[in-house]
């Protein structure tokens, strides 16, 4: 079993607890993260898609036998971006190895994901929907990660 | 001098005009690009960028000395999500080749993306104070686009 502690420690500075509001304020928000990683050919691939922080991990769920799955293999490295669209432009960026762990049923993670996303009502309807369809969750150990936080006037006034 | 008939002619299919209203809403928003590439070590990156639309392809500015120009190439794929972070989930994805020009002023797609970003008096101000600072454009000519446009409703009959 994992010692949540090791986890803990090994994070970046950044990820470490207790992590700053702004950082907070991106793991908690409804924003997907724009998850990015090279497919077999070496091109780049970016796509948006929900995602749940456990404290160490960045756990993203996707249905077994979806495209991705067949891109990314466990050990491989995947870089995310979870940023705001508009000002203040807050932005967290971390990259690290990921595993890939088949579930026979939705992952914690993912329901916790939908409570989030889609509040608790339509998320407890949502995943009993998805029941026994099996997901593939991709857990990534951040062994980099870089934030920013710049408010419009901020933003005006460091670039001018 | 490049025909701008035949860059438009070789679009993929959804980028080509006229282009869907879910499409044009996503080219016309204030979201900025979430940019994706490999770099030199084979590690995937992705960093959200103002952009700008031409018509025929996809342009985004940096200052010269940015780090990522030193890991982009002209001829490099880069992969763009254009996404909305919230319902209706509209989703935009290209890549494609790039190429990197210098410029010694704001390019073009600059100051109309700093407009649209920032509105129209401070998009000037904010172009003016720069002036003088050499600038990279990354332009890419996408070979391949998807979209997709999902509500909150949608999204959940689609699935369940």
């Amino acid at each position: 079993m994992v010692d949540p502690d090791a986890l803990t420690e090994n994070l970046p500075e950044v990820l470490r607890p207790p992590v700053s509001r702004n950082v907070e304020l991106l793991l908690d928000s409804r924003i997907p993260a724009r998850v990015a990683w090279v497919s077999p050919s070496r091109a780049p691939q970016v796509v948006p898609i929900w995602f749940q922080w456990t404290g160490a991990q960045l756990v993203t769920t996707t249905f077994a036998g979806a495209r991705k799955l067949t891109e990314i293999s466990s050990g491989a490295t995947v870089a995310v971006s979870i940023d705001t669209e508009s000002f203040p432009y807050r932005v967290l960026r971390m990259a690290g190895p990921v595993e890939l762990v088949a579930v026979d049923d939705l992952s914690d993670e993912y329901r916790l994901a939908a409570t989030r996303y889609l509040g608790p009502t339509a998320g407890e309807a949502w995943c009993t929907s998805l029941e026994a369809r099996p997901q593939v969750a991709m857990r990534l150990s951040p062994t980099r990660a870089v934030a920013s936080d710049m408010s419009r006037s901020t933003f005006l006034a460091d670039h001018s």
